[in-house]
C-alpha cells in the first residue's frame, strides 16, 4: 500500500495504537524436542491473544530475504523498507544515540592494522577493546579541514562512529574499506559529482588520523564505510495522522522511530519497563512502538532456553499492557533469531492483533505452527500498518 | 524481488540446490472419486517430504493466469515471466534443439492451403503428417536474399521453423497469419524502423515458398508468426552466482533452462534417467533443475489413471535423489494439468521445500488440499528462487 494513498484515507481519532515488537521472536524447533521457541514457553497471556485476535505470519522484507533491524523496522512502522533504506553510517549513529543533524554526514568506521607499506593486515586491529576504542578515538578528536569539522564516537571493540559536519556535504562517497586484507584502503572517491567536496574532506580526515594513530601496534589505521545522511522521509504524523512514541531501552531501535518521526521515549531492559513508561505516557500519544530486545539477543546468542525464558518474561507483562485497555494492541517481531541457527533469517514472524473489530480466526496457540491458520495467513509486514489503523477506525474508505 | 536486488544480496557458497519439476503436477478431483491425481496415487515418498518440509502451493504467473511452458519454467528459475517473455519462434526454435545464434529471427512457420485467388482455405494444410512436413521443408531449404538466409527445420504436422540468419536483422515484424480462413496471408510488414530490412527478407522467403509449393494440393503456402530473438537476459549465474544445469529429456526444457545460463545435461524420460544425470555431474554444479514430462502428457491426453501412474513412477525416484544428500531439495511443477480438463491451467502448484533450516508445518501429504496448510501459503512462483538461495545460505542479510 503505497503511503500516498494511505495519507489520503487517514483521519484523525480518539483510539490507542499500541505494536510491540519481540525482537528476532520467530525461531524454529529444536533438533531435540521437535518444538520451536514458542511452542516450548509457557506463554498463556500470548495464547489468549491468539485466541482472541486476529492472527498470521509476516514476512519482512520478501520471501528468503534475512532483514537487518533496520528493514525489519521500518515495514512494521508502514515504510516499505526497500524503498526506504537506511545507510550503514546513520544506523551506527541512531545505535549510540548520537545526535545526527540534517545536512550531517556519517560513516562506520573500523580501526585496522596496516603494515609498513600501507596494506591492511588486519581489518578490524585484533578487535581491541571498547576501551582501546574510545582512547583512540579521543585522538582523533578536534580534526577540522576546510570548514568540515569531523566529529568521532567510539562504538564497540574495534568500530567508531565518524560524523562529516560543516555546509554542502554529500553522502555520495565511496567505501575506503576494501572489505579485504592483503589491500590498502581506498582512497576517498566520490560517486557523483555532489560528493566530491566531502571525499577530499574524508581524504583530509583519513590522513590526519593515520598522522595520528601513527606508531600503535595495532590499530595505526582508519576504515570508513556506508557515508550516508539522515533521510527525511515523510512522518508518521503526515502520513497516518498519528503521534507516535518509540518506548525502547536501546538507543538504536529509538533512532529507527526518530526516523518516521516518532517522540523517543526512555525504558528499562525489561517488557514491564516499556510498559511503565508507556502508562506514564499514555495520554500524550496515539501510536506506541515498544521494543523488547531479550529474546533477540538469546537468539543470536545461540541460546535456546534463554531465549523461552526471554519469552515467557514477555508474556507475563501482557496482563499489565491489557489494563491500559489499547484500541488496537498487536505483538510480533521485527524477523526471526532462531536459537539454532544463532542469527537472524528470512523464516516468517509471528503476528498477533487484537482489536475490538479483529474477527478471531480459530488459533488456539501464539506460535509459528499455529499462526499460519490465522485469517492474514502469510502476509508482507508492510501491511501492518494499514491493517492496525483500519481497526483503530483511523481510516476512511476508499472510493464512493 | 528484484533480480538486481538479488544481485546484490547473493553471495557464493558450498550447498547445492535441486529443483525437480514434474510438469503439469497439479489436478483435480475425479469426479467419480473427489480426489485429485495427487490425493489418488500412492506417493509415499513425497508424502515424507511434506512432512519434513515447508510446503505451500505456488501461483506461475498470477492469479487465474493458464501459462504456457516457457513462463511456467521461468518463473520457478526466479525470472518475472511478464517481464522476461519468449517469442514464439524461439520457442520453437528451443523445442527442437536449434542452436539459434545471437541476431537470428525465428519465427513459427505453418503450412497451409490456399485457393486460386489466394485466400487461405484451411490454416494448417489438413494437418499434414510430420514426414510430409519434412519433405516440403527440403523444397524450402537455401533460400536466400540480400544476404539474409532462410534456415527451415520442420517440427510436427504441418508446423515448421524458420530462421533467418544475417547482419542487422530484427524481431520487429508483424504476424503474416491472418489467424483466419477466409482471409489472404498478410503482407510482412515492420512494426518498428529497424525491422524494414527484415520484413523485406521475410517477403522474399514467403514469395519463394509459395513459387515453390506451387501445385501442392494441400501446402502450397506458409504463415508466420512470432518473430522474435534469443533474450540477452542474465544468466543464473550473474544473478544467483549458481552453476546451474538442466537436466531434461525434452530439448525444449534444456532450451529454456539455456537461455537463463543452464548448461544443458542430457537424460531419459524416466525421473531416474534424470537423477543418473545428476549423480555424474553432481561435482560440476550448484544447481540442478530436473524435468519430468510424463504427468503433464497423461494430463494433457486427459488419462487421469495414467497421470496417477506417472506421479507414481517419479515418487519411486525420490529415494535416490534424497541419497546425494542436497542441501536444498524442491519439487513442484510448472504448472497444473488436470487430466479432467485435458489441458495446462491456472490452478496453484503443489510446492515442498526440504532443508535443514526450513520449518516443517504440519502438513501431511503431498497434494492440492495438504498443501494449502503449508507456511508458504499460496504463493508466486517467482519467490521460489530466492526462498531456495536463503534455505542454501547463500543470500547475506538486507539492511544493518
Amino acid at each position: 500500500m503505497d503511503l500516498e494513498l494511505l495519507k489520503e484515507l487517514t483521519i484523525e481519532a480518539d483510539t490507542k495504537i499500541v505494536l510491540v515488537v519481540l525482537d528476532g521472536l520467530g525461531g524454529l524447533p529444536h533438533p531435540e524436542t521437535g518444538r520451536t521457541e514458542l511452542e516450548t514457553a509457557s506463554i498463556p497471556n500470548l495464547d489468549q491473544l491468539a485466541r482472541e485476535g486476529v492472527c498470521g505470519l509476516t514476512v519482512p522484507v520478501g520471501p528468503g530475504i534475512t532483514p537487518g533491524s533496520g528493514p525489519g523496522h521500518l515495514a512494521l512502522f508502514g515504510y516499505d523498507p526497500l524503498r526506504y533504506q537506511v545507510g550503514r553510517g546513520v544506523l551506527e549513529a541512531l545505535g549510540i544515540d548520537f545526535d545526527l543533524q540534517p545536512g550531517d554526514v556519517a560513516a562506520r568506521g573500523n580501526f585496522c592494522t596496516v603494515d609498513e607499506r600501507g596494506i591492511i593486515t588486519d581489518r578490524r586491529a585484533g578487535r581491541i577493546s571498547t576501551e582501546r576504542c574510545a582512547q583512540l578515538v579521543d585522538k582523533l578528536r578536534g580534526i577540522e579541514a576546510e570548514g568540515v569539522r569531523a566529529l568521532v564516537e567510539p562504538v564497540r571493540e574495534h568500530r567508531f562512529l565518524l560524523v562529516l559536519r560543516g555546509e554542502g556535504l554529500s553522502h555520495q562517497v565511496a567505501d575506503t574499506d576494501p572489505q579485504r586484507e592483503g589491500l590498502a584502503p581506498l582512497p576517498p572517491r566520490a560517486t557523483a559529482p555532489e560528493g566530491e567536496r566531502t571525499a577530499r574532506a574524508v581524504e583530509r580526515f583519513v590522513a590526519e588520523a593515520a598522522s595520528r594513530l601513527q606508531g600503535e601496534p595495532e590499530a595505526n589505521m582508519v576504515l570508513l564505510r556506508g557515508f550516508s545522511s539522515c533521510p527525511r522521509w515523510p512522518t508518521m504524523r503526515e502520513v497516518f495522522k498519528l503521534k507516535a512514541a518509540a518506548v525502547a531501552y536501546y538507543p538504536m531501535y529509538r533512532g529507527l522511530g526518530k526516523l518516521v518521526g516518532m517522540e523517543p521515549l526512555p525504558s528499562g531492559p525489561r517488557l514491564e519497563d516499556a510498559i511503565a513508561s508507556l502508562r506514564e505516557n499514555w495520554g500524550r500519544f496515539d501510536f506506541f512502538f515498544l521494543h523488547y530486545k531479550a529474546t533477540d539477543t538469546a537468539g543470536e546468542d545461540g541460546d535456546f532456553q534463554r531465549k523461552v525464558q526471554a519469552l515467557e518474561a514477555a508474556d507475563r507483562a501482557i496482563p499489565a499492557l491489557l489494563e491500559l485497555e489499547p484500541d488496537v494492541l498487536m505483538v510480533t517481531g521485527d524477523h526471526s533469531t532462531p536459537a539454532v541457527m544463532a542469527s537472524h533469517s528470512w523464516h516468517p514472524v509471528p503476528f498477533v492483533m487484537r482489536a475490538p473489530w479483529a474477527r478471531a480466526d480459530g488459533c488456539q496457540a501464539f506460535n509459528e505452527v499455529a499462526l499460519r491458520q490465522g485469517s492474514l495467513g502469510v502476509f508482507p509486514a508492510v501491511d501492518v500498518m494499514p491493517l492496525a489503523l483500519a481497526h483503530a477506525r483511523r481510516l476512511k474508505k476508499f472510493g464512493a
